[in-house]
């Protein structure tokens, strides 16, 4: 089944006290998004690769692109004002009967086998996301009260969330709801299930300082 | 009120694929262990250290001490074979009218904010935690479906676990229950409240290779 992967990269620096947005802050040389991307071409050089930026970062996107001599072929789609909307204009023109990924551009560190384990299961049920367990106490807020709850009933999701194209493309025709925070919970709306595969527990998502010093540290 | 610390150590090297136990693996040149104990002895050079290990571990940790010239006053405790029986052992002869913390020996991460943050308001409110937000979409798995549920509804626990003696002491007369994950679940079945605290990102607790890269790139 052809591939393709749209990955996601719509944020702005300012968890990260930094005027650049963070898919463009430098980790090893290059920017965030160019690791990101070569993690897809690596796994399969035939994918076919949509980045979604903000609109006003496309041109930053192109310089950055030139200044690196970055030459994976990939290509750029504006974005809109919520996620959701950004993976939609994603969307636009995307082939049916093909396996389509939705990735965080800001997720560098992926592995290889957690896409392979996404685009097998997908391939054989529909949509599959990448989890991992989740290695401290967990507790459950109340009100003023909180409770701990089994972790091991738990699971903290990551990306690439990879779908049968058919069935994302007829979900994302549902208007935005506030319980869409990722795109599992909207093709779950839509009455599909989403099969739970392992992630691996590097693939963090960048937002703070601290997650730069370790995705640093991990690319070593 | 005097302060008190209870550092519990009693893992293995088996998620390290390591044969050395976890607390006593180098991070920049010095055990694990050694860098957790710090971290108490900067907020408070008058606290009070207990370290728990297990049995067969304290000799070794004596060699350890000798060769690293590790100074900072501490007194050792053979652990159980679970860490309720550790924690118990290492509340031996503990004064009342006191705040103990309880931490996990493999959590060199924790900021003095932290720490001083949870003896703050165990002080004021008898019990209290470090939490931090769940960064990620959360899902709860039950039988063969799992739902996404409101992450901000939920929080992780870290350590220290601060809390006034007297509590502690007559909570740890309870006998040990499978659903004691931690200090604070055992104060609370005995019908105590325990206070949520801000933790630090950084204060993870080292389970596997990926965390001590992480660790490492962290205390730089």
């Amino acid at each position: 089944m052809n591939k393709s992967v749209i990955i996601v990269a719509g944020g702005m620096g300012t968890r990260m006290n930094s005027t650049i947005p963070k898919q463009f802050i430098e980790l090893k040389g290059i920017p965030v998004l160019m690791h990101t991307i070569m993690c897809f071409h690596h796994y399969d050089s035939g994918i076919s690769i949509r980045v979604v930026l903000p609109s006003d970062q496309l041109a930053t996107w192109e310089g950055l692109c030139l200044k690196h001599s970055f030459k994976i072929k990939h290509e750029c789609v504006a974005g809109g004002k919520i996620r959701y909307q950004s993976v939609k204009n994603g969307l636009n023109n995307l082939s049916a009967g093909i396996l389509v990924a939705i990735h965080d551009g800001v997720r560098p560190l992926v592995s290889q086998l957690t896409i392979s384990h996404c685009f097998n299961a997908a391939e054989k049920y529909g949509a599959a996301i990448p989890v991992s367990d989740v290695h401290e106490t967990l507790r459950q807020v109340q009100g003023d009260k909180s409770i701990t709850v089994n972790r091991a009933d738990y699971r903290l999701v990551q990306t690439p969330q990879v779908f049968l194209s058919d069935i994302l493309l007829e979900s994302y025709k549902t208007p935005y709801q506030e319980s869409f925070t990722d795109d599992a919970s909207v093709i779950e709306y839509c009455g599909h299930h989403v099969t739970l595969v392992e992630g691996n527990r590097e693939n963090i998502k960048l937002t703070s300082p601290v997650d730069l010093k370790i995705a640093e540290a991990l690319l070593k």
